[in-house]
Parts: C-alpha cells; structure tokens; sequence
C-alpha cells in the first residue's frame, strides 16, 4: 500500500484525556478517533491490527473446535426478563424501545441469546457437547468510560459458551477453551496471568481470568512466589492463620462468664486497642451487612420465618436480607466474597438506622451474643477464644466471649480480604501484589441458564436434562490496547508481527529519481512476496517519515537514500542501530526476517 | 469438518411465517435461526456463506482502492441532529437515552458518523479523495419485518462514503464503487439489475440501485427493451406524448372562454367521462398535497409571504406547504417524484379539511383557475388545451380551460407516475415491467452532509472549500438470500461455489467398515487438497442424509456405498444424475472442479 493511498494521520500531542500510554499512542498514531464518550472509531491502520487479532482468536477457536456463529447485537428485552438478569444488569445495559414499545437491549454479553439459540434446537443427548462463539459487538453503558478502547463503552467481544452432558465434559470444554487462549496470547506476544476471580453477577462456579501485568490495571491480584497460585483480590483465598492473643500465643479457651465493661468512647478497631489495651487479634469484628437476593437457605434460622422469597428462573431467594458479619479484629470483610458466599447479588454495610433496628446497637457496639440476625462467621474466628466484642447495646462490650458458648454462627465461611504477605491457600508462600487488566474469563456457569431458561435434551435415558453451560469471553479492543501497553517505547509502538497493521515501511528519503526508482523496485518485491509493506511516497521532510514511522511502529523499516545507495538501510523497530544491506538483496532479507518472527510467535 | 463435530439441524416444514423461498430454505437448513421479531442468528453453516459473502465484497472493495474503517454501532444522538436527520429519522431509528441522559442511536446508516470520522483528520486538499467503507451491523426499526434476513431489523450493511474535492472526482469515486459493486456480485452468482432510483431521505443527486429480478421484489422496475435504460417506478422518467383530444386528434386552443357547468354528482374522472362524453386525456386533473419540509424557493409566492421558514444545516426549507397539482387526467402523480423535484422530505394528499381551506373547494372539484396555492403542473399539461377541469367550488367543473391563459403554473415538472408500456425517455421504446429487490445503492450525495456538519480543508488556493461526498451501500443479508432466491429448486439451495458453506460433503452410506475407510480417505485427501469437505458421519438413515445434502445445498455431493465399491457416486448439486467414479480417483476429480467453478465465478 502507498501511503498516499491510505490515511496516515498522526499528532505530536495526545489528547487531554489519554493518560495511559496505549490509549495516547493509538490516537497519536491514528488508529482511533474518538466519536463519543467512550466511543472509539477504528481507523485504517487500527482496523487492520484489530482484525488480526479477530484472526488469531479465531483460528484458535477454530482449531479447537468452537462454532462460530453471529446472533444479533440488538435482542429482545423478553430474553433477559425470561433469566432474570433484566432488573439485575439495568443501568449497565443499554436499552430501547421500538415502536411496539418492546424492550430491546443492546447486548452488554450474551448468555441469553445464546442459551435461547441452542433451546431452540437441542433434541437430544447426541447433539452434545459443543461449543459456540461469536466476535461481535457489545456495549456497556459504562459511568466513567476511560483509557479509550481499553475501557470503552462500545467493544468487540469474542465470546463463547459450552453446553455440555454432565461436569466432567463441562470441565473438558473449559480447559478447551483455557488452552486456546494460551495459544491465542502467546501468538500476539502476550504473557498473561492465569488467575482465580470472582463470578460476579456471572453467577456459577469455578472461573479463571487472564490477566496481563499493567500499572494501569483495574483489577489487584495476589500472587504466590513459590506455587503457581494467582487470584483477584477480589476472590483470593489465603491459609486461615492461628489466631494469637496479644502476647503472641495461641488464644486459649476461659472460663470466666461474659463480662460487661462500659465503653461509652470506644467506637473503632484503634479505640478498642487502646482501651482495653488488648491487640486487635483478640477482637470480635461484628459488622451489620445488607445483602441483595440473597439464594443460600436461610429457612433453619428464626429471623426468617416470615421473610418473603421470590422465585424467579427457578432459584428461590430473598430480595434484601440483614445478616451479622463476624471477623478478626485486623482483617476486613471483602464483599464480593461475601456476596459469592452467600448466593447473593450484592452486600454493603447496612444503614445507621439498620443497623440499630437489627443488631440493637448502633454501628460500633454491635455483637454476636444475642443478636436476633443471622450470624455469618469468617473462618478467622473459629479458633478465637476469650475475645472482646460490642455487647449489642450502646455504650458497651463485652469480654471473655466464647465462641460456640456465647453464640452459634449460623454459617462459618472465607469473607475476607486477603492482601500482601497473607499466605497462599495452596503452598503457604506469601503474597505479593500486581496490577493487571483483565483480557479473557472463563466460566463455569452450570444451569444457571439453561434451568432460568428451560433448556432440557432428552438424555439416554430418555429423560429430560438440563444442560451444563460454561461460557468464556476475550476483549478484542483491550487486547489490541494491552499489546500496545507491553510494547512500545517514548518514540511509539513496537508492533509484534503477527498483529502489525503493515509488517514493514520502505522510506524513500526523497520519493524521486533514483531513490524512487529503487524504494519502488524493493515495495514491489516485497508486496510480490507477500509481504504486508507500505511505501512511504508522500511528499514529506525526511524527519516527519521517520518519526511517523516509529510513533506507527512498523516492525521493520528500510530506508532509502542518496547517500547510501547502492545499499539501503534496514532497521527493526526494537534494535537501536540500522544495518547496510545490498538494494537488491535487502526485500528477500527483510522477508525472511518478518517469516522467522511470525513463526516464532505462532508457534 | 466431520458432521458430528458441527452442527446440522435441519427442519422438515419451514415456519408458518416463511412464506418466500430464500426464507424458509434458510430455515429449514439451519442456516438461520430466529432471535425475535425481524431478528435472526445465524448458525455456524450460515455464518460461513455470511462470511463468504462479506469476504467477496471486501476483496473488490479493497483491490479498487477503498479503505476498511470500524465506527462503532452505537453513535451519540448529537451527530443526527447536526445533520438534521435526528426527527426525519425518527421511528425508523432504535434510540436510547444512557444513564447520563444523553440520546443514543443504533445506527441504521452512517453518514454522519463517517462525515464526523473525516472532519476530524481533513485539513488539507492533498488528502483527498479517499473513500472509506465498514462492513457492520445496523439496524432499522421496521415496523413490518419479513421475508426472513431479507427484510429484517438487524442486517449486516457494507456502507462506503467517498470524500472528493469536485464533481469528477466524485463521479470517478462513484464509477469506481459502481464498478466493484458489478465483480462483488457476478462473483457470487448474481445478475443484477442496474437502475436509476430516487435518492430519498438521503438527499443529494445521482444514484443507482442494484437490483436483482425476483418475484417477490420490493420494488417495481420499469425496463427498455431496446436500451438499457432501467429505473424504479419512484423514479422513473418517459417521453411525453403529445396530448390527444377524443377523436385522437392533438388538442387544439380555443378562443371560447371558459364556461362553468354544474356537474353535482361528478367526483371521479371516470364519472366526468360519462358526463362531459371526453377522453380523460382531455382533463386537467387538480389534486391538493400536503408537502413536508418543502427547500424549494417559495418566496415568489402570494401565498407564502407570512409562510415560516426553518434554517437548519444550512439549508432553509418551511416545514408544512400545500400545492394544487395538475395533471394530465388519465395519469397519476408519483409523490416521491413530487416530493424529489420539491426538494421535500415526503409528500401526500392532504386531509379533505385542507383541501377545502387551500382550493377552495371539496375534493373533486378542485381546479387550477383562480387557486391561491402555487400550481403545480405536470410536463404531461404542458401542451393541452380547451381543458376540463374542476371549477373550485362545489358542485361545478369548468370547460375551454386554456393553461397560461386561464393560470400559470408555479412550476412545471415531472412527477408522473410511468407505467408499463409508457415510452423510454432514452430510446422511446415500450417499458416492461419486473419486481426487484435492492442489493446496493450508490449516490451521489454532494454537500449535503459536509456543509451541514460543516467539515472544510484548505483548498489549492489557501481557502477553506466544503468536500463533495457520494455514499454506496450492499445489504449483505439480503444479497446472501437473493443468492438463495435466484439458486434453489424444490428440493433445497444450489449453490454457487463462491459462497457454499462447504463445497463439498461425503456422504457414507453407512459410516462403518470399508464405507468408513473409503469415506475417511476421500474426506482426508479433500482436505489435505483445500476444499471445503463435510464428512457426513453421523448415524442417520441414508434418506435422511441425502436429503440433507440436498436441502443444504452443497455443490458437489459424493456418495460411498457397498454395492458401488469400488467405485462411488459424485453428483454435482445442480444435475439429476450422478457419475461413478473410482474412489481413488474422485478426491481428485472433485477438487478439480471445486476450482475450476471458483475460477469461473471469479473471473
């Protein structure tokens, strides 16, 4: 391609609002231009190396196996009504109605339409397991769009979902898929972190994401220096650590009966610390939480005697629940896990107002004796004894509670935040912290759809069954966005060259007389070897070429000048120093460079 | 691909809401599969054709210089009210409001997102002309869907925008399109049509439509047989003939003055031909129209001296006109062409009310002599005389009407509708007529977008000068179903070997012992060889996987029986009879003539 038959459009200086390097170098280079908030056009350039990396991802696919399919973008609102998810995902969606005034939705993922596909053609048991998968675009009406197609509102999202028999050939499709997407990154140069995560609003079990180290990431994951353990902080589990008294030593078993102490001043962690003059180890967190939809069986416990349920999709739960949270002294409650744990939608602290009508003391003096909620202990507290806790009124504590004496939680579960230097749950190792951004996920969903959405087969038996569903997904933009972030320097992007929108420029220093007549010869040689070249004819200085050419970053450059000629300078984008090579033999070496790469890379 | 490997789910009886054969063929061979109303997925054997097709229109896009950009689906409100189209498109757009409040549309065309797209980047006159296309999703709230992906809400367009500094640039960039436009479809098996059609809503002037003859069309063609002229009935021109009296005779002036009869019971022209004992050719017929957003210039108008002006986009136009049309009274008036020559955006007869309050008189009785309205007259008017027309009043019609002396028409104007035998304005030949379908469009659009949106660069002459831009769409969907509309028979799809899901399947009779090994080998051998083979593996009755293989449509079809060894069966999908042919000559053979009728259609 000449370059005066493309557009190349570049500028010195990036947008205010790009503040991370992938997002300033494809503006600056002219691979996007902004059309919206969060909207992100795809220029020439910018398309070509998005549509490798839609080639990667489905050659991989592919090859693996996976159907690829193309439902609509635009689906009816009825789909998400039918599992649940309408009322859940508002506000993130992007919906509409038309002159039916139906609901429509502009697909923010599509779990839905998919399940609503195979519910229309699956008979029988025979027809499984397979795999289906679309590239195509999605939309989150995201609040603060930012880092521009890292974290835009429009994207293009590979994304593929399994129906499968039974567990072990859902765990077979998963870990299908997993190896597709090694072979997927690897390809365009990308090492990622294989780490646990938490299911969201996703629902089911068992979830990895793969992450590529970034300083800009959004997620926090903790990883372990000795095992290959590697988890979201917002799902990271870590070995429960013997609770020790404030001397060091294992907290033991008392006697002595509860005993009530005044504290009409002591509202935190630190006050208590300084009150009783005790290490936080030795308190009784109890924290207050409102918890949405909750779907774990609360029907045992007396508070709930009356509490409404819904069921909806085929899953009994109740819309807002109270529930006492219990922990260590020096550790938090990590929501997500809370919310995970207990099948729920959502947790957040509960108001003043609620936390006084359901604990009987306001936030601070709350406690587990008595209390008329459930209590959900974190597995910090169980070998906890002789500790301090609110006494459930105001103004008061208490001392010497016993665990299992004084009160009997009504679940034990991991709800909390582990950070830095906590131990792996595998190995023991301790953690340390990176920053990453999330490129792909993978899922178990089990029939969370399938069951809301009434997918049966007639299994061997000739029974109806539900099938299992796993469904996994890969930001195409943000991994075009994540290549960038990992290869590029001050002068511009460092293409690998499997995803280079041009896998070399030639640069006549003049595009005339004899320079012409040679970048010419070297162009039409190379594009006759199938090699993806452009020749730089535009009528510009020398240094606007060449800087262009980095800030695009064209894996491989060969300049042609006076000086030089009979030989021509080859450069690779990566190496400081430009070597001479012979006019007349530099398109078959150039070739044979951008060969070897491709198949290192694809290897 | 091995059948049990991907999915085949065909249907016995299409759905009840299929009714044209590219729609319940789709259906019934699984390509499709509905999502909702106007809606439909595609499955991995229709996706695959889906593909071929946007691979064909993207290879001859790409050779004839075009360049492939990706805006998203979703564009800001903001842009179509720039432009003017936001209330014009109003209902036909799917629009949302996101949580900020602010107006969102799924586009269903995207002129204004490419004008932005380019007046970001365009400074300079030596960076045009470009012509950029995207091959993307869109979507048009039809309040009618049907015809399966023919006519549905969500539909692949590839739409291109060229940007040119002057008309012969423009014209070049148009000739171009139009030229890869006549390769992208022969390449796939289609003849098509090449007709002059009213550009619309879209403004501007100069445009084509591609269409394919079917008889379940959208649109009414009228066609030269002795040139090669061809228009849509919206738009379609012809001679006028000289206007005959009742004996045949050209009509002649009169000297008489006109002389008002009462004529009570005559409202139609058939009943004024029973009255007056005249040829409707010999009638002036009157008809009042309402005319929306009118930009003609009407400031030399009594009438619109005090008329309201709105001035939007740099164009003024006034938003509710009314005018008196005349035509010859054996003809009708075509209100595209009406609303096309008024530079309006619809026209249509106005209420009885209006027709009172602006004639003057009820409907019927309506004439030209003494109207306040501007006139309107038909070029089929221009040389009658001693007319028949309505008086303006109720219950009379006037005779001797002689038009420049009894009225002067505002305007005269073709906004007749042609009709079957009515003769070409090129050759004078008889028109024929045919029902078509759409498959691409091409326009000229000039400035309308540019000047609205305001994009300018620096022309040679250092001044700011307004791009011309021509627009060129191809309904991808609806191409792929006109290739099934134009290649089937009762049995299911024949197609052509461009756009076949796969080119090839082998079908065992059984797929055990030497079946399966004489099946396995061709099947290998095919594939080793690069054609697109199925291998029908599965377990199913012979019957049934022939009548699959018809219904599917796969252009080459081998069968591997017992009774045949060592020969076997190839059949081409379009003959009545197979041949035998040695299995270990036919992988060979076939594949031979996969590419020979590859080479054909891409020639």
């Amino acid at each position: 391609m000449k370059a005066t038959k493309t557009i190349i459009s570049t500028l010195r200086e990036a947008p205010n609002d790009a503040v991370i390097a992938s997002h300033q170098l494809m503006m600056r280079s002219g691979l996007i231009r902004k059309l919206g908030n969060g909207l992100y056009a795809y220029m020439p350039f910018g398309f070509r190396s998005l549509m490798k990396v839609e080639k990667i991802i489905r050659e991989e696919l592919d090859n693996a196996g996976l159907l690829e399919i193309k439902p609509t973008v635009i689906v009816p609102g009825d789909l998400w009504k039918e599992s649940g998810r309408w009322d859940k995902m508002a506000g993130e969606m992007l919906t509409a109605q038309n002159r039916q005034g139906q609901d429509m939705v502009v697909s923010p993922t599509a779990e839905e339409a998919f399940t609503a596909i195979v519910r229309d053609g699956l008979s029988s048991y025979k027809q499984l397991p397979f795999t289906l998968y679309q590239i195509n675009t999605k939309y989150r009406d995201e609040i603060r769009p930012r880092y521009g197609v890292m974290r835009g509102r429009e994207f293009t999202m590979m994304d593929a979902y399994s129906f499968d028999k039974d567990q072990a050939d859902l765990d077979a499709s998963y870990d299908n898929v997993a190896a597709a997407y090694r072979r997927i990154f690897k390809r365009m140069g990308l090492t990622t972190i294989s780490v646990k995560a938490d299911t969201g609003s996703m629902g089911g079990s068992g979830s990895e994401e793969f992450m590529v180290e970034s300083e800009v990431g959004d997620d926090t994951l903790l990883l372990c220096p000795d095992c290959d353990y590697a988890a979201n902080v917002e799902k990271a589990a870590c070995k429960t650590e013997v609770p020790l008294d404030s001397n060091g030593q294992p907290q033991k078993k008392t006697d002595a009966a509860i005993e009530e102490v005044a504290t009409p001043n002591v509202f935190s962690i630190e006050d208590m610390e300084k009150f009783f003059g005790e290490k936080p180890t030795t308190f009784l967190k109890a924290l207050v939480y409102k918890v949405y939809n909750c779907a774990v069986d609360l029907s045992g416990t007396e508070f709930y005697k009356n509490a409404q349920t819904v069921t909806e999709g085929g899953q009994t739960y109740i819309p807002e629940t109270f529930f006492c949270v219990l922990i260590r002294g020096d550790l938090d409650v990590n929501e997500t896990k809370l919310a995970a744990e207990l099948k729920a939608s959502g947790a957040e602290l509960a108001s003043d107002e609620d936390v006084l009508k359901y604990s009987g003391a306001p936030h601070g003096f709350v406690g587990p004796v008595g209390i008329k909620i459930p209590v959900i202990a974190d597995k910090s507290t169980v070998d906890m004894h002789d500790c301090i806790a609110g006494a459930g009124k105001a103004g008061f504590h208490i001392k010497h509670v016993e665990p299992g004496r004084d009160f009997t939680p009504f679940m034990t579960l991991d709800v909390r935040t582990c950070k830095e230097g906590d131990a792996c749950p595998e190995c023991g190792g301790k953690f340390y912290m990176k920053k990453g951004n999330e490129l792909g996920h993978i899922f178990k969903l089990g029939t969370k759809y399938t069951k809301s959405m009434n997918v049966t087969y007639l299994g061997e038996s000739g029974k109806p069954v539900t099938p299992l569903m796993g469904c996994y997904g890969i930001g195409v933009d943000r991994t075009l966005a994540s290549i960038i972030e990992g290869h590029h320097d001050d002068k511009g992007i460092i293409w690998p060259m499997t995803v280079a929108p041009y896998q070399l420029a030639v640069i006549p220093v003049q595009y005339k007389d004899k320079m012409k007549e040679v970048a010419d010869k070297i162009y039409e040689d190379l594009k006759a070897d199938g090699i993806e070249v452009i020749l730089d004819d535009r009528n510009e200085r020398p240094g606007v070429k060449f800087t262009d050419s980095e800030l695009i970053g064209y894996p491989i450059r060969i300049v042609v000048g006076d000086k030089n000629l009979p030989n021509v300078e080859m450069k690779l984008r990566q190496d400081a120093e430009a070597t001479l090579v012979p006019a007349d033999e530099v398109a078959k070496k150039a070739a044979d460079i951008v060969r070897e790469e491709l198949k290192k890379l694809n290897a």
